[in-house]
């Protein structure tokens, strides 16, 4: 275990989202390679939006910016050698997936487990929905996916999830993914280096960002 | 002159548009200095924005959202070393400066009084919705202030910003800065760099694009 006082950085995602997609794919090697903690916090999009007054995902519901989303998925995946393909359906239900990766947010097969979810929903175009897909890829990973699934429904573990995206909502997070460091937020795959950098320099209250590397080059 | 193959990105950019002042304070730089041409594409979100349902801002319908913004754009400033104060009016009216812009778009002066509007707007909070600021910035650079501003108002000038903020809706433009290389977009100051890329290899149809540089350093 590392020590306590090691600097975390909080990976907030929703199964659904596309670009929590690209940030879970590299997410693990830059913060570890930094030296530092990564948390997992699955959470639900799903009341966040309901909040802003939308039912269903802003990229649904204003279909230029969601053309021009499809569009970016395509080229960063393209960049960072990742593979893709446009979901058939979107946004998928990552209800289930969302409370078996909260049963095993502190477990070393959770890392795993949600690049592997992502990659069916965003790569293989599979239902992550159906809970065969999800009993299927745990039990490939040398796991009981029955088992977990139905534990997944227990009360208590239903209510964390509820009372985890509340906190989302607290903490001012209005989509994924976002990177929690201390009381910093910062949305999006993009901002990615720019936590490592802040959560590097301790992020003290009130601190001022670091100097980045510069990007131009 | 540029030779006319020469590949061109063009910069669609609004005045009110926090994340087009980090896009226009380094986009020549790095386009002349990749070899490229770069055309200035001044356009209105208003409009834009009506179409999509929304008579603000989204970062003011969406104050979550919105907080999270603002803190980005202190970030953001802070690693590019630009200087940064919050408005105390958002968003502010970019008509006039668009105009003027839009007059001078193939001028030589075209690109200093662009960013210097927006340091007026998001380094000095002051507002650029009041004429005698756009003729005294006009003034100070050797121009005669008046007269741009009153040729920015003739019946052509308004007509074409008119049609180049359509042009901006049929291109599928939904909010600033857009990078467009040739049938491409690129949403965002994020994307600057993969823009560049693009017009690099050259932009054929159907091409794809090209490998940037790792930016996870």
């Amino acid at each position: 275990m590392a020590p306590p006082d090691r600097p975390t950085i909080e990976l907030w995602f929703e199964f659904a989202s596309t670009y929590s997609y690209l940030a879970v794919w590299r997410a693990a090697e830059l913060v570890h390679g930094a030296g530092l903690d990564l948390r997992w916090r699955p959470f639900l999009l799903g009341p966040v939006f309901q909040a802003q007054g939308w039912n269903d995902s802003p990229f649904n519901i204003y279909p230029v910016k969601g053309r021009s989303m499809w569009r970016d998925m395509e080229r960063q995946c393209q960049e960072a050698g990742m593979p893709f393909r446009r979901p058939t359906r979107f946004p998928r239900n990552g209800l289930l997936a969302a409370r078996v990766a909260l049963l095993g947010s502190a477990e070393a097969w959770c890392p795993e487990f949600v690049r592997r979810v992502y990659h069916m929903n965003f790569a293989e175009d599979r239902d992550i929905a159906d809970e065969a897909e999800i009993v299927g890829l745990l039990d490939s990973m040398g796991l009981d996916g029955r088992e977990l699934c139905i534990r997944s429904r227990s009360t208590e573990n239903k209510e964390q999830l509820r009372q985890q995206t509340e906190e989302a909502m607290r903490l001012g997070i209005f989509g994924a993914p976002t990177l929690v460091v201390g009381s910093e937020l910062f949305w999006g795959n993009d901002r990615l280096e720019q936590a490592v950098a802040w959560a590097r320099q301790g992020a003290k209250p009130g601190a001022r960002p670091p100097q980045a590397p510069d990007r131009r080059s």
